[in-house]
């Protein structure tokens, strides 16, 4: 039986459980993978920090390059552009294959890497880096290769989930919640990252990539957070039998690819509908297989460890059966839709004058710039003012320029009080 | 670029889809698979037939053998034991790859053909052979390959589904929501292998072996099916939160490995509940990973052929790269666990005399059998008989053996004049 040795960069969360079932089930792992894998060390900053699993102190190290040096196979989870993109460079360029959590260094330099481990005949692996414990990536990559898919939405951030489906249940405010969720853990101290979208936009970019074949970019999402969501929004969004929820969605049309994370009102019936707390879930079209869901848990230190020794498992069995690596499947030079362009369709709530001729004036608005009206629907105000009514709106699928167009102008109309919200829709 | 000679068994309502995908989307599965794929030839019984798809005449043959003989990747899609099986050994003993959605041959021979194939360095690959579209073989075999999967849970089963969802949303009878089906097309002429578990159980088979690293045959699964599942039963659930279920269960425990697929209540909480229509879905629990859930369409022609084709593509690249295929995992010797060993938890419903000491003279037989009582719930018989009263009891995790005993004594009391249903609960 052949040996591998591997290298652990990073022991924090997910890197401590990762040395746990190397260490624990090193038996089972032998079988799966036709070769044992011997962890080779642990570069950490600081050998002395006391972790949650026991690990023998001999496994710690500082010094990382050396490391790297002496493995067949790296397991990158230290996180950020650097030091983490130095030593996975160095690592595959030996011929070493890499398995990585980085969201952020795949959303920068992804396709560079890609290429580099496939000049060198080295495997790189990042199921851990989308959506946690769930299988999402292989199955994109390899089930739905004979496929053509045309759209992908993903709730694959938990905390920005577990605020507005705590939002949905209990009615209380953003602010109230978030504070709850730091409390409790599920958000950090600093929680731009998560409540901006800006997580969910570096695996956007990601799964945009093996979906649709082609290389996009952190740069490339449209990004929204759900800071600005309001309890009425999700009041309103419940009265219709909806629910807002943080997408991250990518969609094929004829003309190009559109990436963007936004807070969307989703129907209640819709599968996504249904993910509640801090699971993720990923909804799939394709040509032929029509619609799929992948549900689990997005994050934490053993769902993500399994992620990882998935991958180190496949990684493994490559390496013993040998051979050349399949090449990347041609990447296509698809044009990247600008957000201004991306079609959807959108709810508007805005407080109006109640007197005769607003309505007919606002439509008229809608119509000039192209925006279609589904429904509309008018009621006392909200907040009880005489005189004032709430007006809601849904469109058709419109053009994003043309929405915010209209919204421009009905928002300066004297008779228009505020425009309370925009928010667009999905799977209607 | 290499081409690799593609033939084609049977051209039913996947195979013309995957006939049509493979002619059409021939320069997309080219670059995706590293290779041409070249549709050989369509082995069928009957040259002259109508198709939906429309196939050049020239490609169709009733010579199997022939088509088979001259073949780098063979598409198995006839069904049934024979010729099916000896086409598919005849395939792989000349080193040719093989692609199945034949799950009755895989439930009967899967073990036999699994090492046929590893023996011969060819590949056997069956996603289409267990929930049509969804990829749920390759995430079980490669993605979960570093983690422990305890459980199993699959709506597997499209017919079925669509029956027991159609009679909770309507309250229908059996009878008349599976003539409904047989209309509209989502039920067979005869539906028993849908019906009474059989085609479940198959899948389950397939399930349990990929998931516990071991081989389960079709007899090694207690089936039942859910002909008897009445209004009744099924309002009776609706009114304590939950909704029958016909689940393929494969569940791992200290004392092996049980297989069954039987009707089932699960709490609407549930993300199983959330399957509506012939949609299926597969939950999963594994130790590190935690819950998991695949959800798609079971069956029909465009969505089977997604999962054929994916798995054309997927060894088309390893023909391609070439090398020895990695060894199949250590086949563990596990316990088969015999049906009357597996604990879970009952829901019983029976009609008793409404006087003194009756709930006392029952409850002290389910604590003679060691069934231990959750919940239990007295009131007016549903058919207003005077003097009776309708009992529903809900046990604790028991042992199935212990529960069979229980049921038996208490049908023989005085006092009870009917046991109404005895269901099994999961997900609680």
């Amino acid at each position: 039986m052949k040996t591998l040795k591997v290298a652990l960069l990073g022991c924090g969360n997910v890197g401590a459980q990762v040395a746990r079932i190397l260490l624990d089930d090193a038996a089972v792992l032998e079988d799966r993978a036709g070769a044992r894998l011997e962890l080779a060390g642990i570069a950490v900053r600081n050998t002395a920090t006391k972790r949650d699993v026991e690990i023998p102190a001999e496994l710690f190290t500082t010094d990382a390059q050396t490391l790297v040096d002496g493995a067949d196979i790296v397991i990158e989870l230290l996180g950020g552009l650097e030091p983490a993109g130095a030593l996975i460079r160095r690592a595959l360029t030996r011929g070493a294959s890499v398995i990585t959590g980085n969201k952020a260094l795949l959303a920068a330099d992804g396709a560079e890497l890609n290429a580099l481990a496939f000049a060198n005949n080295a495997q790189l692996r990042y199921e851990a880096a989308v959506a946690g414990a769930i299988p999402i990536l292989r199955p994109i990559s390899d089930s739905l290769s004979g496929d053509t898919i045309t759209k992908v939405m993903g709730i694959v951030n938990g905390t920005t989930n577990f605020i507005l489906d705590a939002m949905d249940t209990t009615g209380a405010q953003f602010g109230e919640v978030l504070a709850e969720a730091q409390a409790l853990g599920y958000a950090e101290a600093d929680p731009t990252a998560d409540v901006e979208g800006h997580d969910a936009a570096a695996k956007a970019a990601i799964l945009a990539s093996l979906a649709f074949h082609t290389n996009f970019a952190y740069a490339d999402v449209h990004c929204e957070g759900i800071s600005k969501i309001s309890a009425d929004d999700v009041a309103a969004a419940k009265d219709s039998g909806m629910v807002i929820k943080l997408l991250a969605i990518a969609e094929r049309t004829d003309e190009g690819i559109g990436v963007r994370v936004h807070p969307t009102l989703l129907p209640r019936t819709h599968p996504l509908a249904a993910v509640h707390g801090a699971f993720n879930a990923v909804f799939i079209e394709a040509e032929n297989a029509g619609e799929l869901m992948f549900y689990g848990r997005g994050a934490g230190g053993a769902p993500t460890a399994s992620a990882v020794l998935g991958d180190t498992v496949a990684v493994a069995r490559r390496v013993v059966s040998g051979g050349p690596l399949p090449a990347i499947a041609n990447q296509q030079a698809v044009k990247v839709l600008d957000f201004a362009r991306i079609a959807t369709s959108y709810a508007i709530g805005m407080r109006v004058t109640d007197e005769s001729g607003v309505l007919a004036a606002i439509t008229a608005i809608f119509a000039k710039n192209g925006v279609s009206i589904e429904t509309m629907r008018q009621g006392a105000s909200a907040d009880g003012a005489p005189g004032v009514a709430d007006l809601r709106i849904v469109t058709h699928r419109s053009i994003e320029s043309a929405l915010a167009a209209t919204v421009a102008t009905v928002a300066h109309m004297d008779a228009v009080q505020e425009v309370i919200s925009v928010l667009r829709v999905e799977g209607n």
